[in-house]
C-alpha cells in the first residue's frame, strides 16, 4: 500500500518538475539583455536543482480532495515552489551561505561568473542574488495569475499565496530575533514553527489548493491537519538535525547547535537538566563552534533529561490529532488516505 | 487652469495617503510578536514618509478615463505604492545608501535600533530589511487582491503589478551591468529607461488602472503615452541630476557623476565631444569622487558638444509623440486634458 503511495508521490514529483521546466521554457523569450538571460537561467537552474516539491504536491492535493483533477491545477501549484525559489535565494544572502541541495548557492553561483569582470563581486552578486529572488517572486505570482482556472478561485489562492508569504516573512524575524533573545520561550518557538514551518510548508499549500477547487465545503479541518502536520514535521526535522545520519541529512549533524538553534529539543533540555548541564547547553549555543565530545554529551542530556521523549511525544500526539482532523474533511476518500500516508511518511523519514 | 489641475493632484495625493494610513491601521493587528511589531512599524513609517504618490495617482487616472469613479479603486491603486516601498527597501541595501527621503533608510533605522542589543547589527540590520522588503511586497498584492472590485478586473490588474515588478527587475540588473559594461550603449540606456522608469512609474501604473476598468476599449494608445512619457520623465531627471538646484532635487549635484551614472547625457557627451574631453568625462565616471572644478567642465563639455540639446530634443519630441497618442485614448475628455497636463509638469518640475 505504502509502495503505492510513493510511486504516486514521485509521479506527483516528476509532473510537478515537468510544469517548471515548461513554465521557464515558455517565459524565456521575453528576456533579451544578457545580464538578464544570465540571471534567468540561474533562477531556472537553482530552482531544478532538486527539491521534494512537497508544497506544490500539496496543493494538488488540497485541490484534488473538492474537485476533480483539472492539468491547470499544476501550473498553479508550481507557484509556492517558486516562491520557494524565491526565499531560499534570499536566506542563503541572509545567512551567508555558499551551498544549497548540495550546489552553489545563487549568489556564490553568480559570483563565480562575474569574479573576473569586476573587483567588488561579492557585493554585486549578493545584490544581483536580491533582485533574482525578488524576479522568482514575480514569476510565482504569474505562474498562479495565469493557470486558466476561474478568476474568484485563482485570486483566493493568490491571497492565500501571499499571507503565506507574509506569515514565513514574520516567521523567519521571530527566528531572527531568537538567536539574541535571553528569555525566547517555547511558546515563541511554537509560533515560529507556525509561521515558518507549518503554515509555509504544509497548511498554506492545501488551503490553496482546496480554494482553487472553489468547494462550498468548511476547509477548517484541513486547516488544523496542515497546522498540527506542519509542527510536527519541523519537531522531526529537529530529531534528525540532532540525531539523524548526515549522509541523509545532507548536513552537518552539529550545524544546528552551531547555528544556535533554540529547538524545542534545546528549550525543554535546558529546562529539565540538572542547572550544569542546562548551562553548558547554554555555552554550546553560544560557541559557534562545538567539539566531537561536547557534541556527545548535548546529546545525552537531551536523552537523560527527558527532553527527547518530550518532542517524540508530541510529535506522535500531533500527528494523531492531525488525523482526527482530516477525519472531518468532507473530501475525496482516496486523497484523504493518502494525506493519511503522507503524515506518517514526513514523520517517518530521515531526510 | 494648471492651477487646478495642481490642486486636483494635491487632493488625489492626500487621497492615497488616508487610503494607506487606513490599510496599515487595519493590518496592524495581524502583527503580535514584538520583533514583527517593531519592522511592521518601520515599514509604514518608511511608507509614510514622503514621495509624490505619483504612481497610485496614475492607476486612479488609468481607471478614471474609462469608467467613473470609485472608492476601491484607492486600495487597489496603494498596491503600487507599498511595491515602491518593497523596492526602495531592496535598492538602499543594494545602494549601501544611509537615507532616504530625508530621513534614515529602512535598514539604517532598524540597525540604530538594534546596536544596543547586537555586535552584529550591520549584517543582521540588512537582512531584517530584505524580509521587509518581501513583507511590503505581499502587502502590496494583499491591498490590490482585497480591493473588492470584480475578480477578473483584479486579476489582470494583478498580473500587470507583477509584471511591472519583473521588468523593473530586468531594469535594476542592467543598471549594475552598466556600471561595468565598457560598450553600454545608448539602446542599452533606452532600454534601462524602458523598464525601469517608464514602465514603472508611467506605463505600468496607467494600465493596471484600465485594466481595473475593465474596458473593453483598445489601450495600447494609452500604453504608448505612457512609455514615452516615462522616457521623457527619465531625461528629464539626469538633466535635473547634472543641471538642477541641489535644494529642490534633494540630492548632490555630483552625486550622478560621482555614482558613474551613464545617462544620455553623458553618453552623449562621449560620442559628441573632441576626444580629450571623452576621455575626460569617463574618467570622471569612474574617479568616484569628482572635484568641483572637474565637474563644472563635465557641465561644459555636455553642454557644448550638443549633448544637452540633444536630450531636450528628444524629451520634447517624446512628449509631443506622447500626447499624439493620448488624443488616440478613448476615453473621458477631462481625464484625458488632465494627462496632457501632467506631461508637461512632469517635464517642467524642479525636483
Amino acid at each position: 500500500m505504502s509502495l503505492d503511495h510513493q510511486a504516486a508521490l514521485k509521479k506527483m514529483k516528476e509532473r510537478v518538475d515537468r510544469e517548471l521546466i515548461d513554465y521557464f521554457n515558455t517565459t524565456t523569450s521575453l528576456v533579451s539583455d544578457p545580464v538578464c538571460k544570465m540571471v534567468y537561467q540561474h533562477i531556472k537552474d537553482f530552482t531544478m536543482n532538486g527539491g521534494k516539491r512537497l508544497r506544490p504536491i500539496l496543493v494538488v492535493l488540497g485541490h484534488d480532495l473538492f474537485a476533480p483533477s483539472d492539468e491547470r491545477v499544476y501550473r498553479a501549484a508550481i507557484s509556492i515552489e517558486l516562491t520557494q525559489t524565491y526565499l531560499l535565494i534570499h536566506d542563503d544572502i541572509m545567512d551567508q551561505s555558499e551551498v544549497r541541495r548540495g550546489k552553489p548557492s545563487l549568489h556564490v553561483a553568480v559570483r563565480n561568473e562575474i569574479s573576473r569582470i569586476t573587483q567588488d563581486a561579492k557585493r554585486i552578486s549578493e545584490n544581483i542574488a536580491i533582485i533574482a529572488g525578488d524576479l522568482a517572486d514575480s514569476y510565482a505570482h504569474q505562474a498562479l495569475l495565469t493557470c486558466g482556472l476561474p478568476p474568484q478561485e485563482t485570486m483566493d489562492a493568490n491571497l492565500e499565496l501571499s499571507r503565506i508569504i507574509e506569515m514565513t516573512g514574520y516567521g523567519q524575524l521571530i527566528d531572527i530575533n531568537s538567536s539574541y533573545d535571553e528569555d525566547f520561550s517555547q511558546s515563541d518557538l511554537m509560533r515560529l514553527h507556525l509561521l515558518k514551518t507549518a503554515k509555509y510548508t504544509i497548511e498554506g499549500p492545501l488551503k490553496m489548493g482546496a480554494l482553487l477547487s472553489g468547494t462550498k465545503q468548511n476547509i477548517k479541518p484541513l486547516s488544523y491537519y496542515g497546522t498540527l502536520l506542519g509542527t510536527a514535521f519541523q519537531l522531526h526535522d529537529d530529531i534528525l538535525g540532532l540525531f539523524g545520519e548526515e549522509e541523509k541529512t545532507g548536513k552537518s549533524i552539529k550545524s544546528d547547535v552551531n547555528e544556535g538553534k533554540k529547538t524545542l529539543l534545546m528549550l525543554k533540555a535546558i529546562e529539565l537538566a540538572p542547572e550544569k548541564d542546562s548551562i553548558f547547553i547554554r555555552d554550546c549555543l553560544k560557541s559557534g563552534n562545538v567539539s566531537d565530545n561536547d557534541f556527545k554529551r548535548v546529546q545525552d542530556i537531551v536523552m537523560n533529561s527527558g527532553s527527547y521523549d518530550y518532542s517524540r511525544k508530541l510529535m506522535t500526539k500531533m500527528i494523531e490529532k492531525s488525523r482526527e482532523y482530516l477525519g472531518q474533511v468532507n473530501g475525496d476518500g482516496s486523497i484523504k488516505e493518502f494525506l493519511s500516508w503522507l503524515a506518517s511518511y514526513i514523520i517517518e523519514r530521515s531526510n
